[in-house]
């Protein structure tokens, strides 16, 4: 049968990026259909040597559609989303909406891919720190079993966006040359700042972005009785998303014994030479496929707990690439073959 | 009798700030004498309405003077300091040439300021990361016994120097339409990037500034049994030390009954009103004397940790406003005639 893969979201900086993807890892597909709410409909993307035109999201769009890729925020989602199942397409979902769902599989690939040997029809896509950090955290199971890990993010602005990207941008212009403005909206800028500040705040004083970060990696690593203690921060820097993360386990660990770990794994790749100064940033990893992950070291106070520091594209694993690659499983692509 | 202050390394970056609160803070001096090493000499620098000649510093340079603000690295403290005070003159260094010297106090005022009253004719001024680290946690103390510090730190470019600077100006510059090229040297560049390196590594993975953040945290607070877990890494902000703290205690705490520590203490400012979008940011903390401090919050899985952000201008609080403020306590200024 031929099969016709959709992305709704396709003209965003995830659905751009999806795209791009979907050609280089060229995808088993026979049609792409992109997707867009109205506002940025009538244009095209090129895909394969092609102009793909932009369609407008309606209700039978995903008709004939054999998964679509909704590189979307949570409302667009949670709208469109019963449409395309109801026409019968599988649902890759960036989303928050879902990812919390008992029904749904909140899947990466190098960590939990077994989930979708059961052929679901909806695969919830983590958030873009999660997803980098249960790939550093997955291998090092085999030290020990950890009971806490306590994190501290950098987090590139394009995770907020192409509007946020473009602030940045003006940001930076308006302030070469004195403090630079406060954005369009009034709030702080992101240029030559840092904002401890992701996603909305509850009561207790945690963002959204925090509670993600927790929720999605007990989940991802079906530890639900993990501790994990994050404080997300936004950093004036476009692409990649960045960690130092302090895990603690239930037994003496071996910087070594974390690094051999990572090196076996898939979808890391260890940059941890410091006196040649090699470590993750989020310079090196933007446009990688992999997670870079270094620093490793052993807290001097406790032989318990290993502390580290990672790097990686919050636009290619921390999105669009985890959601690709989640398809590639779902369409029988083994890693060999693409 | 007339009082002469000095200040080596008058012309660098910390040299000219320190400079600027001596005559904001309307420090009680009769003659300010300013120093270099002799590249820089030989040009004049504004203090109170005139223009006060930079003299090569040499043997003679510090006759006469009463107190000495070193704002210098630790291979110039080390040459001078001895020559200073062989000349009589009391020194406060900047560098971390003595910081863990037994006999050299390492103060910061509102803290552990009573060594002064013993008179020290050297004393040493902290890391610009642990000064308000140490001023964040000294308040807590009230709340129980800390055992465990883990920390990331967002530390601003400035607190490399002004060649850093410039690198960063002239990154920003060359990045606006592409990526930002290396260094001149060679190395990544700050420009849109983070960078988990400050000071050289040692054997063991760990940086000089990771180190000076432990050893002297545990110094300043005079708690040598406190376990402290940091990493420090650079962000492109241009002035403005920021980090996300989680601090551990031997009982139960609460957010709440943080805030009010902080806010009965001196040298901090609470900002922490989330959902108006206010906390501790490098931009609104840069010019400011006081540490920024907010984002109190439970650890969600450990009620006797906290965990929340302080920002803080590291030229300022972190560096020549704290060397100022001993000085001052020297000089017999009480907080309340400045």
């Amino acid at each position: 049968m031929s099969r016709t893969v959709a992305i709704l979201g396709a003209t965003g900086l995830v659905g751009r990026t999806t795209l791009a993807i979907l050609e280089q890892r060229a995808f088993p597909l026979d049609e792409l259909r992109l997707l867009a709410s109205d506002r940025s409909a009538s244009r095209t993307l090129r895909f394969r040597g092609r102009d793909v035109p932009v369609q407008a999201v309606s209700e039978r769009a995903f008709d004939g559609v054999w998964l679509t890729l909704f590189a979307t925020a949570a409302d667009l989602s949670r709208e469109w989303m019963p449409v395309a199942r109801n026409a019968g397409s599988i649902v890759v979902d960036y989303s928050s909406a879902l990812r919390m769902h008992p029904d749904v599989p909140l899947v990466v690939p190098e960590v939990n891919g077994a989930l979708l040997d059961a052929r679901p029809g909806v695969v919830a896509n983590g958030n873009c720190v999660a997803i980098p950090l249960v790939v550093t955290l997955a291998p090092l199971a085999r030290l020990g079993r950890m009971v806490k890990v306590v994190l501290a993010s950098y987090q590139s602005v394009s995770g907020a966006g192409q509007e946020s990207l473009d602030e940045l941008e003006r940001g930076v212009r308006s302030g070469l040359d004195g403090a630079p403005p406060p954005r369009a909206d009034g709030r702080a800028p992101f240029a030559f700042n840092v904002l401890p500040h992701i996603d909305h705040f509850d009561a207790d004083g945690w963002t959204g972005e925090e509670r993600k970060i927790v929720g999605e990696t007990r989940r991802m690593l079906d530890r639900p009785d993990l501790a994990v203690t994050p404080t997300a921060v936004r950093v004036p820097v476009r692409v990649g998303h960045s960690a130092a993360v302090t895990v603690t386990f239930d037994r003496a660990v071996d910087p070594a014994a974390a690094r051999a770990a990572w090196q076996a794994a898939p979808g890391l790749r260890v940059v941890d030479e410091p006196k040649a100064e090699r470590y993750p940033t989020p310079l090196e990893a933007a446009g990688e496929d992999d997670v870079l992950v270094g620093r490793a070291r052993r807290d001097p106070f406790d032989e318990c707990s290993l502390v580290y520091f990672f790097s990686s594209d919050n636009l290619r694993k921390g999105a669009a690439l985890n959601a690709v690659q989640i398809a590639e499983r779902l369409a029988g692509v083994t890693a060999g073959t693409r």
